[in-house]
């Protein structure tokens, strides 16, 4: 590694009558902490211009020139202020060379934000940087882009690379009552109506599917392991996602929230009179007076539970932590075209969330497990089965070790056969829940801790229920006559479709 | 009433050997149509100039000069078609004056959009239009601001005035077990958690005090009166909100939602990277790449499900026709301050929606109250009151005849008192949730209609779940000893709190 700085420090006035090197004196060992011997950081150039201290730095792995430079300024802020009554006004950056080394030679070139220039001779990286303020040397995010070109250049390597897949368990094959496409058949009969992008209106019978799938989640899976019912936010700010490590990703399938500026009926009185007068909502006169996104809808649903517990150390008793929210919807903007309520941009998920030492996380992901699978068997009689998956995040940040054989970290995904699609192949399986076990990263991310300074994990499972009706009506119709005798005694009586002359 | 436009035709080619006026021969019998005799719209002037037809066409309160124009254009455009082969490119109009006669003096100036010039003498408005193309002569839009200017006249005559409140009913007044703020308690004990503005999570005990309240209101309101659930989106787009009437105003006070302009994440790459670079999320930038406003978050809560039955006609067995939602969250960009969970920006809401002939809608307004009446008196034994209030629709849009003596269309709010804000006086009682016959409005707004030409009504109520948590910890505190029994055997155990070290 090598950097080059070309840099200033700026003063409140010229430094007249000023004797900088005695003031510098010091500068050397001041460069030379925290590194092994001779190895921080020098100055290389240094030259007094009117108000302006011109330097160039230089180092190898220890003491960034860019600290370098935060220190020298300490040194000479004291004595400037103490003996001259002069202050330090500003730092800026001309130039920043950067030369390191990479674990793989890229593949493609690369381009980079903030980069003037980025050369690569085999797996030697040259970037170089121009034009820097302070706050982005003080930020260190110098450091941060060499992390970002090398994890680019990993990424080069996956590029193409499908999301990791392991058959661990299926149902036997089943014979089911039709092969039509439960989306078509629910909206024909008015139990379902389209609306926005991948958005649904549930009439009363398909409501009454739904909520006793809900009320077969509560009583066969939450109940028995004592979950608490809670109530998570459905608007998600940033400072959550940060923590999530959502702000990494996901912009593409985000649905903005963005407040107004201004409450004030005045502010909007344009825009109220060009609608009564065109008929029209002036949609782009509206977006100048709303505020930059405060964040978006519920995408994972979870996450904003975490600020309830974060910087909190939980106690023996309250773990593990288990809880559930079906307190309202989230959203995701989808890929276009049809799947009807197989993929909407609007959905209904009960998420179950918990917390607790490594070995209460990996007990529980296996009780749940058990539950589901009374309730699929069982209850709603369904032929699916279960597959190792390497969940995005994970994928997306390197954080899954493919080698653990014991799989314990990841994401389990259900997938249940429609049988209108076709016949088994894998694209003819709706994954329609999962169940995982994510290891540190949210305990990590929201600093959550345990007694002393035990490990935490946690584990989430999401139950999408449109996808569950999709599923199920998919394999057993809309004839409650040939729904399973265990899910019939739990809808009871269907209520009657609405009528229309 | 006067009209004077300047206006032009503007044709595909010069109109050179044309005989123009025999081509208009017919032309004072199209602009009399419709009008009594001798008070259509007329031609003033007429100039042919090479491509263009330049006319000042005027009329009184028959025949709009923009029609008339139309009208000569249709007229033209076939003659000139067979017999030149010339067509007509495009209308324009360079001065629009209009006089009209006020229903009273204004109080003071206006502006309003698209006007050159506004002008009042006494009673008498002329307004003056510059510069019109094709698409607002067309759309009408004229009358438009005419009803516009006469609507903002009108309401500065009730600036400043109060909403409309009649006491109807009320508890007697009751002995309470404290006088503390129910969300300052809840906060300590950490039962609720401040998040964003207005944005409360909710903790165990919360959640299962308002699951309490749903349960409640499912048994003893909508079971009894075979009330239907549906699922309605939360998210609600333009569409909807014109044919409600929201989109004549509440800009101030909705969510907004935008969708990204692209899923494909290269678009979000430079996004991704400032914020791996900086740790800060690009808010300003993310705003660049997103669409403009679809519609936003719910806000009444009823209006997204009209659709399901908008345009189709209602058989007599589906009335009175009654739903209920409590899918998901609403939001309202609120008033800043400490409001606690009496007033947030995210809320859960059951909203409960009947159509009918009027009779029936004016009949289960009733019965809804008295279910009401019984879960207050009995069950949450509240100190609380009836008042019947003009909702902000009908106010704005003067819908509502207030010397209407029985009062039959309109809001019927519910209030408690908060023994922690004082002694009883106005502002000290809290508006925890209304119930409104709507009359026509909904019906009529989204063309919902019932055999022959029978005129519909709708209604509808709204149960605030954080405002009934409110305003019974405010007044039965949060000691489940001093809760009424009734909700005691309801509610079951309590959970337990989270324990943190």
């Amino acid at each position: 590694m090598k950097f080059t700085l070309e840099c200033s420090l700026i003063f409140s006035k010229p430094l007249k009558d000023v004797d900088i090197d005695s003031l510098l004196q010091g500068s050397s060992d001041v460069l030379q902490r925290g590194a092994p011997k001779g190895q921080g950081a020098r100055i290389q150039k240094l030259q007094l211009k009117d108000d302006r201290l011109e330097l160039t730095i230089t180092s190898g792995r220890y003491v960034r020139p860019h600290d370098a430079l935060f220190r020298l300024k300490n040194l000479l802020a004291s004595e400037l202020g103490k003996k001259y009554h002069i202050g330090i006004r500003d730092t800026e950056a001309k130039s920043y060379l950067i030369e390191f080394e990479l674990e793989c030679e890229p593949k493609k070139d690369l381009e980079i934000i903030y980069a003037k220039k980025i050369d690569f001779k085999g797996k030697n990286c040259i970037l170089l940087l121009e034009d820097l303020d302070e706050g982005f040397l003080k930020k260190n995010c110098v450091d941060r882009m060499i992390s970002l070109i090398k994890e680019k250049i990993q990424k080069q390597y996956y590029e193409g690379k499908e999301e990791y897949w392991e058959l661990i368990w299926s149902s036997i094959e089943k014979k089911h009552v039709w092969s039509k496409n439960p989306t078509e058949v629910m909206e024909e009969r008015g139990w379902i109506m389209h609306r926005g992008r991948g958005q649904w209106i549930f009439g009363p019978i398909a409501t009454r599917i739904i909520k006793t799938m809900e009320q077969i989640v509560v009583d066969e899976l939450l109940k028995p392991l004592s979950v608490d019912e809670v109530i998570i936010p459905k608007a998600v700010t940033w400072d959550v996602w940060k923590k999530s490590g959502h702000a990494k990703n996901l912009y593409g399938e985000i649905y903005y929230l963005c407040p107004p500026k201004s409450r004030d009926p005045k502010q909007w009185e344009d825009v109220v009179d060009i609608y009564k007068i065109t008929g029209e909502v002036p949609t782009k006169l509206i977006k100048e007076k709303i505020k930059d996104p405060i964040g978006g809808m519920s995408y994972a649903q979870c996450p904003p539970f975490w600020p309830y517990v974060a910087g909190k150390t939980l106690s023996d008793e309250a773990m593990p932590l288990k809880v559930f929210d079906r307190s309202g919807t989230s959203m995701r903007y989808e890929s276009g075209g049809i799947h009807g309520i197989e993929r909407v941009d609007e959905f209904h998920r009960i998420e179950f969330v918990w917390i607790g030492y490594p070995d209460q996380v990996k007990k529980l992901h296996k009780e749940i497990i058990k539950h589901y699978k009374h309730i699929f068997n069982e209850i709603l009689d369904l032929e699916w089965r279960m597959a190792f998956v390497t969940p995005w995040f994970m994928a997306q940040e390197g954080l899954l070790d493919l080698a653990d054989e014991k799989k314990e970290i990841g994401t389990i995904d259900f997938e249940a056969y429609l049988p209108y699609r076709g016949t088994r192949k894998d694209s003819e399986w709706l994954e329609f829940q999962n169940a995982s076990n994510n290891g540190d990263k949210y305990p990590k991310g929201f600093n959550v801790k345990a007694k002393g300074s035990n490990e935490l994990y946690s584990g989430c499972t999401g139950i999408g229920l449109e996808r569950w009706l999709s599923v199920f009506i998919a394999q057993k119709g809309i004839d409650p006559e040939n729904w399973p005798k265990e899910f019939r005694e739990r809808i009871g009586t269907v209520p009657n479709e609405i009528r229309f002359l």
